[in-house]
């Protein structure tokens, strides 16, 4: 383990590394109430990515905390969360875009948001935007309502310094950011920090 | 127009054909209680898909029904629900494959589910496994829990002859299969209908 592990990921970008079978991704919020999107693809073959389909009907849960399991499209485990100060996430939207900007925000010189800084980010790995499913988005607040459907895009639960950890159950590549939407962060963006171990 | 416009997927299996811009495909559930899951490619670029992630965000609802949109990852609308019977279906789970029946139902002989009959026959378009999303589930009845986030897998709302209709926003390619599930479809394996008009 390096002297310093805690890496920092700038207000609105992003960014890509490898985690290995057995070593734990611990994904902070610094000043509480941020959201990082999460991305896993396995090492060997990009081609196999996170899903949340499989993840949700495999728990019986949209949201996930300490001990669900996040499968892959091809329903193998890919990460496992063994540490939550917040315990509550998303895994029903896609990173926001130029496109979430434009359509939702009404935006007329959209930021590329989470979904460009992870297509960026994870380029030199071989993924393209099209590769790019819904994230893991840590420390959304995306509540919904159980008779009508309606969702909502809620301030964060996570105060500053809250955590939630990953254990990888295989070699992969991650990505991770700091999200781009002010609905999703309170009106404000911020850094979120990482530190990796084992 | 053909003369007898309504061809009929057995039950447990899938199909895949071209439908054209303004083209109205009806999924019909002739026996009732029964799912279709329906995948929508661009028919000229098939890296084009609809995308459960970004039609419930712009949608803000998990429950779709007749006026909603479905968008593709690239955020461009591919079908709109123009009709509808039901006013319950699924944009949450992946098509039941293999895994699903291994994990969720201990099967140790499984069946290919929806997702190996989706696979099996999108093939033909250039469609591989790793293409395949979360399917948009007609007469899945998925209820969440709003404040736990537990979801069950209920009988279908569906009764004979009830139906969707979607109109096409751009020339694609259409997955539909009649469910392989038990569970989904209230312990029954029944077939789906479907007209394709306009």
């Amino acid at each position: 383990m390096p002297s310093d592990p805690r890496s920092e990921i700038p207000p609105r970008s992003g960014t890509a590394f490898e985690l290995r079978k057995g070593q734990t991704l611990t994904v902070i919020d610094v000043r509480g109430e941020q959201v990082a999107d999460l991305l896993a693809f396995d090492r060997e073959d990009i081609h196999e990515v996170i899903s949340s389909g499989r993840t949700l009907d495999y728990a019986s849960r949209i949201y996930l905390t300490t001990g669900d399991l996040l499968y892959s499209n091809r329903s193998n485990v890919m990460l496992e969360i063994v540490a939550d100060d917040v315990g509550r996430h998303d895994f029903l939207l896609t990173p926001c875009s130029k496109d979430t900007f434009r359509i939702i925000y009404g935006d007329t010189d959209p930021h590329r948001g989470c979904f460009g800084n992870l297509a960026a980010a994870l380029e030199p790995y071989g993924v393209t935007e099209d590769m790019i499913p819904v994230a893991f988005n840590c420390f959304m607040n995306v509540p919904v309502d159980g008779t009508t459907g309606e969702l909502r895009v809620d301030p964060p639960l996570s105060k500053a310094g809250d955590t939630v950890t990953f254990v990888a159950h295989r070699d992969l590549i991650i990505g991770l950011t700091a999200c781009s939407a002010l609905q999703s962060n309170n009106g404000s963006f911020k850094p979120i920090a990482y530190e990796i171990s084992g």
